[in-house]
Parts: structure tokens; sequence; C-alpha cells
């Protein structure tokens, strides 16, 4: 039963104002050509000033947090109608940094539908001084700083100091140019010494719900709209180093060869041929690079990066022995050496039971095509969900995202989608709020 | 018969001196850390301002040509004892850029030894004013500007001006930083519409004279110093680009992946396998480069550079045929699509009967082990030589290269080996001379 009382046309309105943001947000990047924003960077502190603005105009109130996070909050009232800062917060989520060369909806569009959910739900304060949460609980929006984790290697930097699990060793990850991350939040204007001020507690939080595009093809295939997502895969992901030596290309004889990139390429295929024979593992090098480069040096060193998913921790952990023993095998076959350190590693979340039932149950309210058994889809990507399911419940919501494509400018959801999506996150809530009163 | 008149003590110093310029070459780098001298650089400039005050030390009058070379010249005299500036030269070169993160001798130990037998050879001008070449012909040294194509990817670029076969198509190469070739001319003060002008006439020259490391671990593995270098090895380069799909590294199953690194990582394997079944073949991919370059993205795009030796230009043209089959062969199964360009293309070039003879005579005369028949050996790394073999005969002279260790900072060559080499390469002039008298 539907608990959501709205027109079609303030869905639609709401759907456009998400479609419009997510290009004005594509404007905000670093690259000359294509989206690029990255943790810490200026891009950053100029989509959070826009997601503030926007967070301010439907009336919450908003903070940057102590990692970069952006903030806004809707209190709801006290018996007495003023508002309730120590009221739990139900925190609807997703991120605005991006890969390299990216599309515009990844992390963004959640974070967008989750204004409009706010802008739905909201009802004028008693005193009509601004506006107020109706439910038993406050509504948050949280546009967290860092997912993709392009800049330093290391994924859910935002989320992860929301859920307080923020490891120390970080500070010292560098980017590209080699800035530290530490020094990357001075310039920034964070403190790293607060860093743990940006953690929540348990008891501040009814639970986290993220809508989220769902970077594969299996909406699509299945010609529907939403799905409600059981769990999110198990990931590590490593930086591997492949050492051999530097010789002349023309002089040097195969014999004489210990040539880092034929290891590395052996490698990579390796990493597919292991995966592909495991029903839900996949492993991607999506980086390699080689020392010193040149079309006429043999390679001395070659460096990738490994990019390992599955449905459960332990056959992750498995399909990863397993490289590494063949990993072994090609490098002393010749007569390379090889290294790898774990950059991140993240077991599998499992959406809770309560809040996915209320994302199905907002689903099949707002599908008028007969859906009672919406798609329940394990992500293979990851999420924010992920860090912060270790401080409250997490329930995620996944758009159709037309042929799969993510990580790429052709990356797409439709309007439409994104007008089910929001009505169904809205129902979402309505339904938590139901359950707990 | 030895026709060089000097004492050990004299060749000695040579020898140190060499080795100590090659030291103080090695301190003007672009590089933080390691050695990097490329083509119309800041670097470029000061090696050949140095080299041009080794020249004149010595007596030799200089010019910068019109694409960068520094060339030193010493005139023979005219019958009156004047210096004859139509006199025809014998050259002596090899070049003064480098690889990156490279060692010190490669190329470098060739134009410090010239300078060294012009020291040697030459003799005080009739009127006391200055030096002479007392042979039947000029001397000459030339510092070749771009040997090794590091930062335009086309090799050779120097010594092609001097044989008059440079290509107006090069001028729109470009670097790292899309900076194009004809704009670096511009900046390096030289004038693009004149690089004609470095072109020297056959009539101009009696021939060419090279010493180089050998690059390779023949002679190490010989036991021996020095070797006559029969011919250079035919050599083609290519850029491939292999173009896939980039996607989400979680959300796409492996069935609706097109992985460019994945077939580059193929094809690079191909290349070793294909060159390994031929008897003279080397193939390296010396750098490969991952589009976006994401952790968590699939490689959309892989560059690759190729680098192809033979001894024979058939051979080296039937295996790239091969490549391209198997090339096409990976890509159709992967749902991937290639494309090569073609940067540099050099025919074996074989050097002539008469400057094998006088290097020969050289090494015979210099080394007092007995050796009567010193190695000689087909070239696989390019020199300067095979450009130049298109304007005059060439030869060249090998020094020992412990380990075959090239294109990497631990190259070496012993101060003992420079010795007998640069007393080698004396009096193969002095046989060059011999035999025109």
């Amino acid at each position: 039963m539907a608990l959501l009382q709205t027109d079609p046309g303030t869905v639609a309105a709401a759907a456009r104002r998400v479609m419009a943001r997510c290009d004005e947000l594509a404007r905000v990047t670093a690259a000359d050509d294509g989206i690029e924003r990255v943790y810490l960077s200026p891009e950053h502190a100029r989509v959070n000033r826009l997601a503030a603005q926007w967070m301010r105009e439907i009336g919450m109130t908003t903070r940057t947090d102590a990692a970069g996070n952006q903030v806004g909050r809707l209190e709801r009232s006290t018996a007495s109608g003023t508002p309730d800062p120590d009221a739990p917060a139900l925190v609807i989520g997703s991120h605005l940094d991006t890969v390299p060369d990216a599309g515009r909806y990844d992390g963004i569009v959640g974070v967008l539908m989750g204004l409009e959910v706010v802008r739905m739900l909201r009802e004028p304060a008693p005193d009509q001084a601004g506006w107020r949460s109706p439910l038993p609980f406050a509504l948050e929006v949280v546009a967290f700083s860092d997912e993709e984790g392009t800049r330093f290697g290391k994924a859910l930097l935002g989320s992860s100091a929301v859920a307080g699990t923020w490891d120390p060793q970080w500070w010292s990850l560098t980017d590209a140019d080699g800035v530290s991350l530490r020094e990357a939040f001075v310039e920034f204007g964070l403190d790293p010494g607060r860093v743990a001020e940006a953690a929540r507690r348990p008891e501040e939080l009814v639970g986290y719900l993220e809508a989220h595009i769902e970077q594969g093809p299996e909406l699509d295939e299945r010609g529907e709209s939403l799905a409600v997502v059981s769990s999110i895969a198990s990931a590590r992901r490593f930086q591997l180093v492949v050492e051999g030596e530097a010789r002349h290309a023309g002089g040097t004889p195969y014999d004489r060869r210990r040539d880092a990139l034929l290891g590395a390429s052996e490698a990579a295929l390796a990493v597919e041929r292991l995966c592909r024979a495991e029903h839900h593992m996949i492993g991607t090098v999506g980086r390699l690079e080689t020392y010193p480069g040149a079309v006429n040096v043999v390679p001395g060193e070659a460096h990738l990066s490994l990019d390992l998913r599955g449905e459960l921790d332990g056959e992750r952990d498995r399909v990863w022995g397993a490289i590494e023993r063949e990993l072994d095998a090609i490098m002393g076959r010749r007569g390379l050496r090889w290294h790898a350190r774990e950059v991140h590693s993240a077991p599998a979340v499992f959406c809770a039971p309560l809040l996915q039932d209320v994302v199905r149950e907002g689903i099949v309210s707002t599908l008028d095509r007969g859906v009672d058994d919406p798609a329940t889809i394990f992500s293979r990507a990851g999420h924010d969900a992920m860090a912060i399911g270790s401080v409250t419940d997490v329930g995620m919501l996944f758009l159709r995202n037309p042929d799969g494509i993510s990580h790429h400018p052709d990356e797409a959801v439709s309007a439409g989608d994104v007008a089910y999506g929001t009505r169904a996150l809205a129902e979402s809530v309505l339904q938590l709020a139901a359950d707990r009163a």
C-alpha cells in the first residue's frame, strides 16, 4: 500500500531537476575534455558548495564534515514544535567524486535523488520558520567526498571517515604528483588531526539508504527499471610490481632478457583465466605502466593495479591465493620478481533485511505495471554503503543503466527511471517510518 | 703493421679524458635522478656547447648544423700550406642524446673517442697558426643530436638530416607535452625551413666511422675487447592502438567486456613467441599504456610501442606480416579493434668492405694478445651509421659492454677497452689514409 501522497507532475519535476543538476555537476571537471573530479581538489570544493546551496534551498542545515563530505540535515520537531537536534537520522547518500573520463550519474544521481526525497517529504515547521521532517527521525543527505579512490588509490575514504574506520596509515598515501593525503587535507582546509570528528555513532543513525545506477546490464536485459540490492561484493585491491631488468631492446638476445612487461602481460591474462573459472568472481587490471617506458628499452619494471570482486569473502580470498601461486610460477620462469601491496579490502556487505523490505515495498508501490517481485541484485560494484555498513544498517536501490555502461562518458540513466526511483526511494522512507512508528 | 706512432701514456691519458667527460656529460640531465637528455632540449644545447668547447681546444672549427648536430672540423693543408676548406672529410661520429634513465656511454663514448683520435693525429699548421689534418682528407667529428628518438618517437633525426633523408612529414610529430617537432626547432633557435642545409653531399665525404659500445653481451662472453661491425639490423617501429570499451570494473561481467589491456597483453606475448621462432629477430614492446588507466575501470584503450629488428629486411617484414595476422585473430576473438602506425623504418645497412678492413686492421694492430681474427658482429641495435649509410660508406667499431647492459644506469665500459678502442680507431683512420694515398 503506497503511503506517499504526491502527484505525477511533482515526481516528473523532481526527475527533471535531478537530470539538469547531473548536467550542471558534469561541468565541474578538472579535465579539458570529459569529467574528472577527485578527492580534495578544487572541483570537490565547487560541487560541495553547489550541493550545500541545494540543501539549504529545501530547508536543510549544512556542514562540511571533517573528511570533506557535504552533509545536509532536516530536523524533526520535538513535541513542543522546536527542532530536535538530538533525534536519530535516516541518512540518504552517495558520492560526488568520479573516476577519470567519467559519466555523469555514478554516485551523483543518488545524492540528487536524496534531495528530491527530502523535498517531497518535508513539512513546514510548526512556527512556519523553515521546514521539518514529519517522520519519527531526522533526514540527512550526505554527498560523500571520495568513493572511487581515483586520487589516492584507496576507495571509500569519505564514507570510511563517517563510519569511523579511517586508518591512520592512509595519511601517507600519495597521488600521482606525490602529494600525500595528509598534505591534500591541509591544502583543502581540513585538519588531519580532526578526521575522527567525521565519525558517526550507531545511536545517531536510523539507517542508510542509497540509490545508484546498476553499473551492470542486468536490469536492462530484464527490461526493468529498479532493483533491490541484496549485498555488495567483497572486494580487494592490490598494487602489483613486477621487477626485471631494463636493457637495450636491440642488443639484448631473448635468453638474456628479464622483461617485466611480458611477465605483467601473462599476469593480467592469468587473472582473467582464474576468475572466469569461478561463478561470481571478477578481476580487473585497470592500469599497467612500464618503466622506463621507452620504445627501445626492454621494460625493467611494470606496475599493475588489480581489482578483485566476489560475492563471498572466502571465494575472493581463495582466488587471490590461486593468483599468487600462478604469479610465482610465471615470474619464476621469466627470472622476474614480483610483490603486491594491498591498498583496499572490503568484506561483502549484506543489506539489512528490513531495509531490503522497505526498498522492495517502495518499488512495488511505485511501478504501475503489476510488478510484485522486483529484481533483487547482488552488486559487484562497491558503494559507500559498504563502508557505512559497519556503523548502521544499509539498504540500496538500483536504477537501470542502459547497456550497463558506467565509468565511461556514455554512462546513462533515463529521466523516467529517475522519476520511478525517486518516488520509490521516498516511499521506502515512509515505509521505514511506518515500521518504526 | 701499425702506422700509429704514439706511446701508451698518451693513449691512457686519452682514455682517462674520455671517461671523465662521460661523467661530466652525465651531469647534464633533465631528470632529478638519472640521465635523460632529449632532442632540442636545454640539455641538448648544454652538451653541444661542451662538445664545441672540446672541439676548439684541439684546433677544430665548430658549427651547429641546421638540425642541431654539433660539428667540428680539422682542415687538411693545401699544397701552399693554407687550410683547404673544400677537401673531402672523413667523419667520426656518434650521438649525445639518451633514452630515459640512461647509461653514460651509449653514443657519448664514440663522440669523445673521435675527439681523442683527432688529438692524436693532428699536426701543427705550417704557419704554426693552429692545427691541421696531416691526412689526405679533413677530419670531422659530429655529435649527432637525436639518435634514440626518445622525444618524438622517431629515431635518427639528427643523422637523417645530415644524410639528406629528412621527411617533411616528421614536422608534425609531437612529444609527450604535445609540442611539435617544428615548434621545438623554433624554440631551440633553429629554422625548420633550413633543415636541408644540414645535408651533406657524397662528394664532400670520404666515409664515416663510428665507435660504440656493443649494447649486447657477445664480446663480454667471448672475453674480447673490440669487434668489427659487419652490418646494422634492419628495423621497423610501430605505435599500436588497441580499442575496446571502458566500463565499470565491478558491474561488467566477462562476456560484456572488451578489455583493451588483455588484448594488448596477448599481443605483447605473441610478438615474443613469433620472434623467438626466428633466428635473428628481436621484437620489443617497450611501452604500454592503458586508458583511462583507473583501478576500477576496464581499460577501453591500450597503446603499445613495437620495435622489430632483424638481420635482413625480408625476414623482418615476413615476421611483421605474421604479427599482423596474429593480432587480427586475437582482437577478433576479443571484440577489439586495432591499428598500427609505422613511426620508423630502416633497412639493414652493411658496413663497407674497405671500412670493415681498416677497422679490423686497427683492432689487430692494437691488441697485443696475438688477436689476428677479431670478432665480427652484426649489430641488432641501430646507430647513426644506419642513416649516414645512405650518403657515404660507413664502418663501425664495437667496444665490450660488460654483461651487455645498455639503456640502463648500470651501462658500463672499461677505461682499458676505451684505450684499446681509441688507439684502434686512430689506427683505422691511418690505414684508410694509407689506402687512399
